[in-house]
């Protein structure tokens, strides 16, 4: 904490819990429960509107397996929540010593395939369930929600700038984090530019406009700040006097050696404008001027504005973008798998509940290719069958030692690129997209059919 | 910035910001336009689902104004964004001194009506924009969401405990405290606990239950650890075989001193189950143990669920109330509505934009009462003239010095409770509530009109 305000230390990251976490981890310990266990980290359901996730998160999971601990004033605070002398003690030493395996981030994955994979004593298992699931849920659904609009914008670059509407500070940086990775060119978020060198944008508000009583006055005053490359924001009295005064402005950059980036809409019909206005700028001889669109954009309507030949070069896309406006939050859940109860042999487990059923064991994603190398389908199979698909979980931590290089967020971009360019079309179309096939292996669903019928006993 | 991760620095909170804050910055600057304007910030729009806001965020956004600077750190990145030295000695020398009026947190207000209202340079007014607009964004969504899930719950306390799925580590701290101050009796988040002194509630979750051989002997470990006013989740195979070793379990407690303090049921028929499962308790001589509901809840199904005379004592309440899922952002926006024009003669502004058209001049917003002091009606009017409703924005600040004691949680809380019930039933329905009304001063009315016909010539 500080005294700025109640701004989240790295310190106090180990407390980014729900309370139950610590209360079953105190009767864990008060039971001597301290056996491995294997819990997958995974998304239940496919929403609508979505074919596919785009995983991202794995880095700051990662960063804070290896990092959390319990201060002493963490500790005090439990205290005074009523723990143990003996639970504290066991906090004061906490660090997490188990295996973690994970797709890299930029996978595409699908329904109930684990995305992350943790074993290790129970304790340290679920004691870091929270994070894990709040931050793989904000980065997978914003990734995935901006890997759809890119490929909407059909090579169009697209600029996220949501964060005024986006859920508070963090989530400011990591959409802007997972757009970039998901493929936008770009973000308004000047901490998140400086933070993983994503390339900045942005322009003028309303408000600079109105700031002169002639709309001319205002452009010519950004202009001679900015006499390169820049937009001018051209509706805010109306489009076809805004676009006027653009181009007066292009004129007068020109006779200066400099030339106007572009103009910007911000509402009204995008396609129609946009078209009057292009036809404006090409007749004026400033074909170079970019026109650049915002308001109210998601994937379907700029599906609809490529559909109008709608004359836009680059999409701005905030609010839907930056709070998976029709869809913000995942079903990601954590779920115990196998649990080693006696002798070192793992049991697995599952639950029975009404529509909540998982898979019991240790699984791996194995993923099949046709002869293009593209992905044809997934089998979610046992950890121990070696199946001939590639196997998508790979080991990125082994007794809390991170083993696994850091990708570049760069990196990370370029392999989501080709990840996705593997995905055939008919699983990316934004609207109706086919269903790709997520199977299970024999052995799998025969230990699913032994367990539901012990289950079936259990009292 | 961090080693730890990318979490973000109180120092860096100046870069909070959208990149076309401080490119317009730098030409007010470079354009020596350092003349005081207004801006309002409001919510455009009354969404879907909702019939008033609650106000929440100011805190946070009055320790940002009050101690925004920009680090040498921080300069250096953005000399590398192409700056000039002249902006980058006026942001080294940054502080923001403008008078600032704002509603008190926990009040209730409506669509068009000023939240907060800024007076200071320009330059300043401007740089402060999209911190402002995440803040209130995020903390009046949820808190009006919230409030409304407490209005459906009709007096049962409810648990907020979303922080799995929230959208990131702020939106957990910030959707915890909004939703205590909207009237949650608790949350999950064992960070908001400590920090704002929000009670916390948890038990276990299903892995806990599946981690043993059979429910009853996890129930039996949990209840030696936690032997007082513990809850059982009985939904992990069966809910009645659940409930029966439940009662098992308390009979057990009974006969050490001990009471177990509930049941709780995560999925299922909520409304037949929790009914069934009264009946047993009841007939077992165990009215004293409480039932405790969760899984998908919000303001409806809430409301469905007390249509249906459900059995439930407490609801827990995450991922629809800590995204606000129907309704994941509100329109807030920042807009300049008077500047400084000539000798401290200030010039009212307005814009134009089809449907996007703001309100022009310094206002107030006056809040009219019935004869038992419920709230009637709503005018939005110039500050200069002094209506006879309760003027609802108070000044906070005064030059940059903050002139307001900050209320203590509880006292938010308190407030908001009392604002919520001067507020007439009709207006706060869950389902089809009627419409609030908010009307326009004749001296507003005017002054638009005259605006509207100036702006039409403008060129």
């Amino acid at each position: 904490m500080t005294d700025f305000f109640d701004f989240i230390n790295e310190q106090d990251m180990s407390l980014v819990t729900d309370f139950y976490e610590l209360t079953m981890c105190a009767s864990y310990l008060d039971n001597e429960k301290l056996e491995l266990a294997t819990f997958d980290l995974l998304i239940r359901n496919m929403p609508n509107n979505r074919s596919y996730f785009l995983f991202a998160g794995l880095e700051q999971v990662l960063l804070f397996l290896k990092n959390i601990r319990f201060t002493d004033k963490n500790i005090r605070y439990l205290r005074k929540q009523g723990f143990s002398t003996n639970f504290l003690g066991y906090l004061q030493n906490f660090k997490f010593t188990g295996d973690v395996w994970a797709l890299p981030e930029g996978s595409i994955a699908f329904q109930n395939e684990p995305l992350i994979r943790i074993t290790a004593p129970i304790i340290e298992a679920q004691i870091v369930e929270t994070f894990l699931l709040n931050t793989v849920n904000l980065q997978t659904m914003i990734a995935t929600k901006a890997s759809r609009i890119v490929e909407a914008a059909k090579g169009k670059p697209v600029i996220e700038f949501g964060l005024r509407r986006e859920h508070g500070l963090d989530a400011g940086m990591k959409v802007a984090r997972c757009s970039f990775i998901a493929g936008c060119e770009g973000t308004s978020n000047v901490l998140a530019g400086k933070q993983y060198g994503i390339p900045l944008f942005g322009t003028m508000a309303h408000s600079f406009i109105m700031s002169y009583e002639k709309e001319i006055d205002a452009f010519r005053a950004f202009t001679k700040t900015f006499p390169n490359k820049t937009s001018l924001l051209i509706d805010t009295y109306d489009e076809i006097g805004g676009i006027n005064n653009a181009i007066l402005i292009a004129k007068e950059l020109e006779k200066l050696g400099h030339k106007l980036g572009g103009v910007r809409l911000d509402s009204g019909n995008l396609a129609k404008t946009s078209k009057k206005i292009r036809k404006l700028l090409d007749n004026t001889d400033l074909a170079y001027v970019k026109i650049f669109a915002s308001g109210d954009l998601d994937e379907f309507k700029i599906t609809k504005l490529n559909e109008e030949r709608a004359e836009i070069d680059f999409f701005g896309v905030g609010t839907k973008l930056g709070t998976s406006a029709d869809r913000p939050y995942l079903d990601v859940i954590y779920k115990l798998c196998e649990i080693m109860h006696n002798k070192g042999i793992f049991s697995p487990i599952m639950k029975l509940s009404e529509a909540k059923t998982t898979f019991p064991g240790r699984k791996q994603v194995y993923r099949f290719k046709d002869g293009s190398g593209n992905f044809a389908y997934d089998m979610i199979g046992l950890d121990e069958e070696s199946l001939t698909g590639e196997s998508l979980l790979i080991k990125v931590m082994e007794r809390g030692e991170l083993i696994y290089n850091l990708p570049s967020i760069t990196r990370i971009r370029n392999y989501a690129k080709a990840s996705l360019q593997k995905l055939p079309a008919k699983y990316k179309q934004i609207n109706t997209p086919q269903k790709y096939p997520v199977k299970l292996s024999q052995n799998l669903e025969t230990l699913t059919r032994k367990l539901l019928i012990k289950l079936g006993k259990k009292g």
